[in-house]
């Protein structure tokens, strides 16, 4: 299933649960007041909880369309997408591609080595900003924006201490996220409020269900600023897979249902061309990444 | 008002807000409801609720002693304390006191001279812990398990690019955070690994309202380590004061009702010793700030 939450309706600002189908945006909420179920309203309750609400929903798609409600089913062009939930936390991983690693030695001040172990950040819940919302351009602040196209892993069930074996069993499904950063504002090296800042993890524009990805380790993933590719790589090209990723950050730190494992980005950043490239207000940023989509997003001045 | 979260008697796993006062624990829920008075039952949606809310509890506690109903008065010896509130985010300050900005660069492989900006950090919600519960020593990740007391600072309005002026304005009230890391778990020089871990930021023992800390700038802090004291200082020394840390954390990122800002730490951490010390199974830290009280913590082997 790739699962969305929308709002519908100019001036309409309650945030709905809904499933892009054959494309068309469903609301789950209603679909499921019209069956007499009982299903979360949003998608952050729905994955708290757990397969019964995923199989209440597959259920629901299943039903004969024509038995569905008019309100229940909207066109995608008539809807706006928002952020798919806000996570808990959103844990980064650095330098988590082989060319990357190249490219960061060579531009970002970090070892030239492949990093023993995976390299964790975190991002807060207000940097998430949805499909099509703008990455605000600060210039008091930054010079230096740059880009990072990322598959995300939504957590599913709590992982404390699980093994690679265990670890998908723990995802409710993938996204995108673009791992938005102000290179001028690392501190001491910390990359907190160089990649924490308001706006700068765009989230989206659906998260599809681990069910509808067979081989995430093995996806296209592509990013474009302005049209003009940036980044093109393949999800196989992690130096630590996603399912080494849950295991170790899982030994140490518990990830709730929710949370987000930004999995790292190929090589392509801004900082890495020669000479380096940032993005400007009015610059639009496209992350794509494949059997999920692409999330656009344009970049404002925000001072 | 010394606000903190409780559990009373045995096997009662229902979190209370409450409020010290002369050695008591005024159960506020209780008292609300007992006044006909509307009120929210936990600390973070009271922070969120604003002024009228502090304003409904302090018209609570300043009616007959008389009146108020037995079940609403405990002991503070017969309730559990637990973490004051769960943050939406945990914003740590690096490198905050001269002194340890030395004691660093000897010991943890940090910049000798002071940062021209504070160094930022986050530490996830999942690390937060309350008073009396077990730190987390987990020997097959960490032999360099070390402490740092630090003043928290709570928010209580949304604060978004406020000056230093305004600064105090968006604080709700202080505590305590111990900011406990794994040393060896820095990942290529990022600390979330390090700093975020379960059990890693001690929060408490409770939250004290802005208007009973007349001048936070101005608190004694130490940490004691099986009562022998390892910190000792003031936040006079503060490289940034807390009103620049608003200032510059709100300046790209939104800081939300219950967010915690943990102010820095002072010299005396455990990789600053000749030799180095680091907390094993067994041990008990107390982190106290004047005016605040006592933050204390067993280390437990967590394998």
């Amino acid at each position: 299933m790739r699962m969305l939450t929308f709002t519908h309706g100019p001036g309409d600002t309650t945030e709905r649960l809904g499933v892009e189908s054959d494309g068309l945006v469903l609301d789950l909420a209603v679909l499921a007041d019209h069956a007499g179920v009982r299903l979360p309203h949003d998608l952050l309750s729905f994955v708290q909880a757990g397969p019964a609400a995923l199989e209440a929903a597959r259920s629901l798609l299943a039903a004969d369309p024509a038995g569905r409600p008019a309100e229940a089913v909207h066109r995608i062009e008539a809807v706006s997408l928002r952020a798919p939930l806000r996570p808990g936390k959103i844990i980064g991983v650095g330098l988590n591609y082989i060319e990357h690693v190249e490219e960061s030695s060579r531009s970002l001040d970090t070892d030239k080595d492949l990093p023993p172990r995976p390299v964790l950040f975190g991002k807060p819940a207000t940097a998430v900003t949805g499909p099509g919302a703008p990455i605000l351009h600060n210039a008091d602040l930054t010079t230096q924006l740059d880009w990072e196209c990322e598959l995300a892993v939504v957590i599913g069930r709590p992982a404390h201490r699980v093994s690679e074996e265990e670890a998908y069993d723990h995802i409710f499904g993938f996204s995108i996220v673009n791992d938005i950063s102000a290179r001028d504002q690392r501190r001491s090296g910390q990359w907190f409020f160089s990649k924490g800042q308001d706006s700068y993890a765009p989230f989206g524009p659906v998260v599809v269900t681990r069910d509808a990805i067979p081989d995430p380790m093995s996806l296209d993933l592509s990013l474009r600023v302005n049209g003009v590719t940036k980044q093109k790589s393949n999800t196989r090209h992690m130096l630590f897979p996603i399912a080494r990723l849950i295991a170790d950050i899982s030994s140490g730190m518990t990830l709730e249902p929710g949370d987000v494992i930004a999995t790292g980005s190929p090589s392509g950043v801004g900082a890495g061309m020669v000479p380096p490239e940032f993005l400007r207000p009015g610059d639009t940023v496209e992350a794509t990444v494949e059997g999920i989509g692409t999330l656009t997003n344009p970049v404002v001045d925000a001072r």
